[in-house]
């Protein structure tokens, strides 16, 4: 089940630059491209009259012709050529979905259009770091959405998936203080590690000692989005209020349903210490892809252990606060969708 | 659901030369083969006794002998040794299916055998252009076979799908005249593009003008099977009963259900211009498979459109006259076989 | 269906040497691997905590720890620690399996833990014939066990299947004596072929006459094992009492179901005329590897013509009389189990 009243991310700007993407979210088939206007579509990817995938056929200047038998439809979904004859019928359309083109991303409303309200897209990068150095990826992953939320809710994972990678230690990690309120549009979890290790890679990059105060803040923005403010500071500067100088990235992590057990992870890491280096300083960090492969590993075999396995015989632990703070959210959102828009949310 | 008591297109007679040959036909396993008394044999690819494949077997003077326990079976499927055993019990038996061999291949009856009259098997090549020279091929698609019959009774599809290959203008496709008449064993559809512009590779080969008038004349022989006599010659000679002397092609379209999705679609072209040119003149058009795969790729990624939907909600456009015919002439055969023979279709 | 209160072979000891192995047995995911103290582990392959597959933890002490959050196991399944809280509940725990170490196998028992006796698991190779040379190897076949067991009940299928390999002729087969007996613990059935043809590689290695005598004796031990004693003698030797000289082996099929159409075949062969022979002698046959994939294309096959078929219409003939008698064997062992340990054998 999905929450459909929400913006999703279809795809990055580059990835429609120069081609039609064939997509699959929430379970329907859509097809994104910029048309010969240059407007950004997203369109229903099966035309209405014999179910051929609009992806297979061309380009126009306001839409696409379909590449099996040349109907052609504007952005709106419109069908306004019918070929081999004059009238065209108002049924002879197919769905459109609203879009927002917002930093690297294409956001797609997949609800009640009447709902859709850009100004709900997520802020990213922040206006005043705009101009961090960002990279950005995106995974295919075997899994649902949902447990891709769950692993970055849950950071002490750090400590043991990604123990030779970006890890902190067991113990650091056990001692974390850990902060959880609800918020407008989801909760907030903040994590700190004060007086922690350094991890050894760290040294070499930052210019903080042996021992620091990591902390990451996390923004959940039901149902999809996290954001991400992460950094460390020399041990008790943390408190000091001391957060630039070192370690300091924002992150926008942002999951899109493919199916109920498939989903597109886009993440996008904004780097707030390039601009105390010199430039073109190779890193010496593991990338984000490289250590979120490692996620995608565990994630896509942990959803082959939970395909025939009822989760309620899984169990809560302490450190599992700020996860089932967020389950919460995302469980009473779906559960609001389907009481105000009963209707519309069985669409598919 | 298919129609069973029905002449299907079970093998070429090269495919089953010198191989035992196993396939699924309306979801039934069949082996096809040659037994040493030069007789062709198409028997339930499952031995009565624990069900291993005949096809792994070895083929007899009479028919098979399986490959796991040795139980021997003629040509009727009747059981004609059990290694160990003298007497052979009348359930000792594999279904087998009637025959006919004709032009290039092998056909079957899937249904009633009582039912089963040769004279029904389709005549291709006719008589008097036996010697036209023939190319045929098959296709395995991932596509329902209902689909690939739909394919060929739309031809506007030409203009889009085939538009780099053999494709007409837009324009001439739009203007084409349709005619769609029932017949005893189907319906047939005409199609003319009268002074349409000749194809750029067509005058390589054909000595017409730039302007040639096109027709198809389609046979759809109920459930499986379309005879298509093609051609062009100068602009106005059609109407002037002019047929010889430029493009000039019968083909035999033939749909085999493998199951509801996936299906052989055998095709067979018999070239009538050939005997008006050189011997060994090289063809300048796309060959007939080149084509048909792109018309696998639309049909198998339309299919995947329609796994999960109610066709229902597609519509039907002016140039779809002789699909809906046929589509209706192929619902009332199933309905008059449910009707008329409602055990035999329950079989499989 | 499974029988549940049985012991299974789980793996070879060597296959777990220097790496946890995961692998489902009847339908359950299940880690094994030795731990730090040189104990052997089989625990439910999926943390408590998020489902996450313990494979992909590490080895402690005492168990495993999840490679995810960290939580560590005893060989007993109880949690032993949960990172970031001291107490542990109750609850905290993942299903573990009474194991044996017998003979080249890790046995496991997959039902009711209380009705586990060690000393139910088989005994191979017998005490007297441990130091015959041994070989074993396991094939994954996408068959069901069931198919395993009654392919080895019925060896008239040496004649076909293995015709160019270890065939016997088919009238020496078809001859062959077949005795069948319930025993406490499943059925026995002799076949001895006399006076039958030596297969032409036989007489290169064996020193016997072109005429010999020719034995199987099964052992079959609901609801996977058989455990086969085989040989062949000079004709006339056999009735006389005469085992020992000639082609003599003791082997050990065991077969554990992964699902209902998959499983593990285990075969050990211990080859008893090795004793006779020059060290370091070539061998001429087959292996028994390479034959028992005859098996596998064979079954796998199958399988396939049965997956939708009802075996009700499937007969038996004479040579069937042990395979038969070992269905009922096994039928019955099901049928009691359900009645006695209803709930057992529901859990999964």
């Amino acid at each position: 089940m999905f929450v459909r009243n929400a913006w999703y991310v279809a795809a990055t700007k580059n990835e429609i630059a120069d081609q039609m993407l064939a997509r699959t979210i929430l379970n329907e088939p859509i097809v994104l491209f910029v048309n010969g206007n240059q407007e950004i579509c997203a369109l229903e990817d099966r035309c209405c009259h014999r179910g051929a995938p609009l992806s297979l056929g061309n380009i126009t200047e306001t839409g696409v012709r379909c590449g099996y038998h040349g109907m052609a439809f504007d952005r709106s979904g419109k069908c306004v050529e019918i070929p081999g004859q004059t009238t065209i019928p108002a049924r002879a359309k197919v769905k459109s979905y609203p879009l927002v083109v917002k930093g690297d991303y294409v956001w797609i409303w997949m609800g009640d259009p009447e709902k859709a309200d850009p100004a709900d897209v997520i802020d990213y990068p922040p206006d005043d770091q705009v101009n961090w150095p960002r990279a950005n990826d995106m995974l295919h992953l075997k899994a649902s959405y949902v447990m891709v939320l769950e692993n970055l809710m849950d950071l002490s994972h750090l400590s043991y998936l990604h123990r030779t990678s970006i890890g902190s230690s067991e113990t650091d990690s056990a001692n974390a203080s850990m902060d959880v309120k609800r918020t407008p549009t989801g909760m907030k979890f903040l994590r700190v590690m004060r007086n922690a290790d350094a991890p050894k890679n760290w040294l070499k990059r930052y210019p903080t000692g042996n021992k620091v105060d990591r902390w990451s803040d996390f923004d959940y923005i039901a149902p999809n989005s996290i954001k991400q403010f992460s950094g460390g500071v020399n041990a008790g500067d943390y408190d000091a209020g001391v957060r630039d100088g070192s370690h300091l990235v924002r992150t926008l992590h942002t999951v899109t349903p493919e199916t109920e057990k498939t989903c597109f992870y886009f993440f996008n890491k904004a780097d707030g210490y390039a601009k105390f280096e010199a430039p073109g300083k190779p890193r010496t960090w593991a990338s984000t892809s490289d250590v979120f492969k490692e996620d995608q590993h565990m994630l896509e075999q942990q959803q082959l252990r939970l395909n025939n396995f009822d989760v309620k015989n899984l169990m809560d632990i302490n450190t599992d606060v700020a996860r089932v703070q967020m389950i919460r959210v995302l469980k009473e959102r779906l559960q609001l969708e389907q009481e105000t828009t009963g209707q519309a949310s069985q669409k598919t």
